[in-house]
């Protein structure tokens, strides 16, 4: 496959590297292609690798990954030429510098309106995430099902933590009650895997850390 | 623990079966708490369990459990009388009922518009939702990692597969391109878990299968 990298940084970098250590002919493209941090890529990455210019790298590349950091986006997209026909693999993320959450959509959750409506109430985001079937049965073999929870009270969250792990799952926090912002994506992503995409009901996610 | 579902369909049915046969204390509240359906799900649940309406719930209990449809929240709450003080595990999701997003924050992704600035490209969302470190070594021993894209062209969508194998994941089609508006806000938990939880960037997600 011909592969080229618009937006040639760590993503970028570490994608088009492996895959042309695996066979693959990969352009690195760059605004200074002939830079000095360049030809350490290329160097790092091989004999299939070589880099140019971003419209270069277009127009001999079959597929194309966006790697940019968002803010660099549209702009890098504009350069590009016609992209007509081509590929393109999107690795970025809208995410807002401060990772408060992203520039698109998601400026809020439903735990927060709950939170509103429960004036005083000391609210925890858990049990979201998988179906009630994997909270009836958490049991996936050897394997343990993550079931992660957000809110702003310690001790409402150890209750939560408390009773996630009496169901067998393990129970992970993932901080304040905004995360709600993530956590509900999460759960429609579960949902759609389960309901429309046709995995059924019988999945889950395990946390991996090494 | 003392703890009092709100919403005692599926979710809050068996969450709170399960608790009560754990040890805890649950009460299921209900509008009709005499209901036969209501003493099917104590007689199931066990003798640590029982039914009541939902004020009475919310007074009787430490810890309450929101497992209503994200529709009746608002007003369950309203009905549930002072909250103060209390733990309020939220389980719900603001799903819309065609599950084509939330209700709440998420009606548009970076994919989307990328597609929109690249016209007459295949776009694919991939390669997003975990970090450079994990892609450059996706080993996770017995465990393989889980790598989700989505997008509108399917020989699109089968490099993007192919692509994900090459560097060891576990590829899965998590459908359309509007699919990136649940991917993004799972990176986004990737990262904060990384960056912010304390978790550090060696972790992954494996999908389960049962």
């Amino acid at each position: 496959m011909n592969i080229g990298i618009i937006g040639s940084g760590k993503v970028g970098g570490t994608l088009g590297t492996r895959w042309a250590k695996g066979g693959h002919s990969v352009i690195f493209s760059s605004r200074n292609p002939d830079s000095d941090e360049m030809k350490d890529l290329v160097n790092q990455a091989g004999p299939k690798s070589r880099s140019a210019s971003v419209s270069e790298t277009t127009k001999a590349s079959d597929v194309l990954v966006l790697a940019t950091p968002w803010q660099g986006t549209q702009e890098a997209l504009r350069n590009a030429g016609s992209l007509a026909g081509k590929v393109l693999i999107d690795v970025t993320n809208p995410v807002l510098p401060d990772l408060s959450g992203l520039e698109h959509g998601n400026t809020t959750s439903g735990a927060e309106h709950v939170a509103q409506w429960s004036q005083g109430a000391k609210v925890v985001k858990a049990f979201n995430t998988v179906g009630f079937n994997v909270m009836a049965n958490s049991d996936f073999g050897a394997d343990r099902a993550v079931l992660f929870y957000c809110g702003d009270d310690n001790s409402a969250k150890s209750v939560a933590h408390t009773l996630a792990a009496d169901l067998g799952f393990e129970p992970i926090d993932a901080g304040p009650l905004t995360r709600a912002r993530v956590l509900e994506p999460f759960a429609l992503l579960w949902i759609l895997l389960a309901n429309v995409q046709g995995f059924g009901r019988n999945i889950g996610f395990k946390f991996l850390r090494r």
